[in-house]
């Protein structure tokens, strides 16, 4: 539903001030190369996540300017007339190339990149980002928090603390890419098939004369799924007592309790041993109040009895660092046919751009299938191959490794060829499962939550010569 | 575009489990309030900004289950097909009331209040919170930047960075609200008319031979809206004297300059003198670089010359604290025409909710019209009024003080009354008015970013005595 909106018109508007400029210098149709990348891992970690791609393409696909769109435009008294006429007729003609959603991602690497006229190829960066930091950002934090919770399912619980519908929406899918089992986003579920779950809030509870009728209640309509809240008044002396009740008294075949507030290692502990000492040892916990990765990975260090975790704000806003800090960079021109690297300098080294038309080949162990590291090449080189391959860090080209016993992946595949989309895109399931099989690919020592290895992302020679050779001709 | 689409199925799935459960148990019909307010001021703030509301106007307006969704909710397998059959009629029959768009608000105050058959007033809840939750999270972030920048436009440049498209679209409408003179969002303008603002990126610098040849093609363009990024290379060797030869040359009417990266405060000072040597003391200086309220503070009290800041990521995001935790809460329910108050209760004091319908009076002075203190009320009770009113702490009930010399406005209005609209909403302009007429009329020791005076919202004798009552009776 969402998907069927135009969003044309969503755009920084520096992007149709550009457009304009570019038309009347004539320079419209100049070929250009747009490299999408981020600079900085969310929370210091050792990974992150691609998503969002999906929505880049439908985005692609449906631009179009309505005449209510260019009415708009005129009305700003700021555009000139041939250019708001050719916006009528206004096709995406580009070529995009992309990683696909659910792969573990590096800074600077070119997550995507848009090649065609530089009108065009500029006027997508403001969606691109913003649908890619977006889902890439929620993605990265429900990968962290699943991994905390060591197997046990996540429900992302957060739609009411959201930055507003669509962030609840797409951050409920971003959040099943990166591991969570459901949301009880419900849209979501309709929409994507992200399974939706829930149950009850308080005022369930409240509308009756207490617990205990409430929960009767509740467990003969829904027998299959009693998980009954038990922290409206009192969680070990009212709640667990009275759905320790109702579950002997009707047997329902999926028993649970959930737990809301309150210290979850001492109540759930009391919570289990109340339920077991009742025979109810099928009886599920499930916990939800303000958690995140660290909360969770301490509870169960202190020995904490849960089944699964339901995960609101922090998951849903990425509280901890709610921002994705993709860009995105002009990395190269065509001028009669010849490639004509850009390059961006900075005072700042980290912030100087990689120059000319790229790609990325993942490097994996041939025994383990392990991924060993990845390279950020000129598109035009061969893949990495033979017996040895010697890699070295860009900013401290002394610190080599060679590499051996591999082969190479690229990472990215074509998803438009003339402003058609060329790429078949998988299911959200086959995400979901993609992202867990290539994050098992990884090692363990980059999925800490603190201090993580850093994974080595390095330069070809080819790509790293070209880059110092304009650095120094700049100068 | 955004408010055609129906959303009635963006809603936590627990508030569809209980609605058949309330269909089932044959209480779908029994009349209860619910309460939204929110307990904790974002980034310990003196006060936050209703925001919000005209979306869920809109979203109570259009609710309606489509045939899809009846389909989608049949196939869990999991609702009575009487319900299903319910739900293609389903209308929206409540009253509703609360505070306008704009206004200062505080913790505890019953912000919407939703009054009807169950059913219904708990299913709004998640759409009620999302919304509200988001754009007053935005609108309160934005005052407090506004405020930092004493006096100086603060243009909202987050979209790339906002959570999806909607955080983009309703954060720029919040962000206006809260005090923004405009925005990067193009289709926020389009749609609202909060005006978009923007000139150029890097990348156009870049697809010229040199800074001057790209200013100069731009200027040309736009002799209007000459603000020339400056950052590219380097601000002061090479971007603000290539400004500054176009400006001499061209001479256009508007002038400006835009600094991305580096030291605010250095850069801006050289670049203010370089500027007035050549003469071009109308040449603005336009700031852009990860900026919150401190950073806008410090860098006005080093001195830094400034004359308009563009904020991006931590405002569209509320990075520093990205959560407004709004609740939604029974607090009544009617039988048999009798009104019964219903009370959460908790072992944290401040988490017992206030019980019946309620509404807000703020209390002002007489001679100055500054805001005295708020008084949540049971809304039968007559506005506070008389030349002594008592107010008191409602947790320390000690502490008293009596105000004098006042007059008492109601903070709500009817919006809803027996699921028709009956508010005329006001224009985003006359919104933003209101907001700053309100907050000037507040303390300014209570509009500090770091403890800031608490503004008193106390609860009339009669809704702390029934509160209390309820709360022994509870034990």
């Amino acid at each position: 539903m969402i998907e069927k909106l135009n969003l044309t018109m969503l755009t920084d508007f520096y992007e149709i001030t550009m457009a304009n400029g570019y038309y009347c210098a004539d320079m419209k149709d100049d070929i250009a190369y747009f490299d999408m990348f981020f600079r900085r891992i969310p929370d210091d970690g050792g990974y992150a996540i691609m998503a969002g791609l999906e929505q880049v393409l439908q985005y692609l696909d449906k631009l179009e300017f309505t005449d209510e769109d260019i009415e708009y435009l005129r009305s700003k008294k700021f555009f000139d007339e041939r250019f708001l006429e050719y916006l009528k007729n206004f096709k995406f003609t580009c070529d995009v190339w992309a990683v696909p959603e659910g792969t573990p991602i590096f800074p600077y690497e070119p997550l995507i990149t848009v090649r065609g006229p530089v009108m065009q190829a500029q006027f997508v960066e403001t969606m691109i980002l913003l649908l890619v930091n977006h889902q890439s950002l929620i993605a990265t934090k429900a990968s962290r928090i699943v991994r905390a919770a060591q197997g046990r399912p996540i429900m992302e619980f957060g739609t009411r603390r959201s930055h507003s519908t669509t962030a609840a929406i797409y951050g409920a899918r971003a959040s099943y890419i990166g591991g969570c089992a459901g949301t009880a986003c419900t849209i979501a579920d309709e929409e994507f098939g992200t399974p939706a779950l829930g149950t009850m809030a308080h005022s369930w509870v409240q509308m009756f004369d207490n617990e205990y009728e409430a929960f009767k209640a509740y467990t003969k309509i829904y027998p299959t799924n009693a998980t009954l809240l038990v922290d409206t008044y009192n969680v070990l002396k009212s709640g667990v007592p009275a759905a320790i009740k109702v579950f002997k008294e009707l047997d329902p075949p999926n028993k649970g309790i959930r737990i809301d507030s309150g210290d979850i290692a001492y109540l759930t502990k009391k919570a289990r041993k109340m339920l077991d000492d009742a025979g109810l040892e099928d009886c599920k916990i499930v916990i939800s109040n303000s958690l995140d990765e660290y909360i969770i990975r301490d509870v169960l260090l202190e020995g904490a009895c849960i089944d699964s975790f339901g995960v609101g704000e922090r998951l849903i806003t990425a509280k901890s660092e709610p921002v994705f800090g993709g860009v995105y960079k002009l990395s190269a021109l065509e001028k009669d046919g010849e490639m004509i690297p850009k390059i961006k300098i900075s005072e700042n080294v980290e912030k100087i751009t990689n120059p000319g038309f790229k790609t990325i080949w993942r490097l994996f162990d041939k025994d383990t299938d392990r991924a060993l590291c990845d390279i950020i090449a000129l598109d035009d080189e061969p893949a990495p191959s033979g017996d040895e391959y010697e890699i070295f860090d860009p900013n401290a080209v002394w610190k080599r490794k060679t590499i051996t016993n591999f082969y190479a992946k690229n990472l990215r595949e074509q998803v438009f060829k003339g402003g058609v989309k060329c790429y078949d895109s998988p299911s959200i399931g086959e995400i979901k499962k993609y992202c867990k099989e290539q994050l098992d690919l990884m090692w363990d020592e980059m999925k800490r939550f603190e201090n993580p290895q850093t994974y080595y992302v390095d330069l070809s020679q080819k790509l790293w010569d070209l880059k110092h050779k304009m650095i120094e001709g700049n100068k």
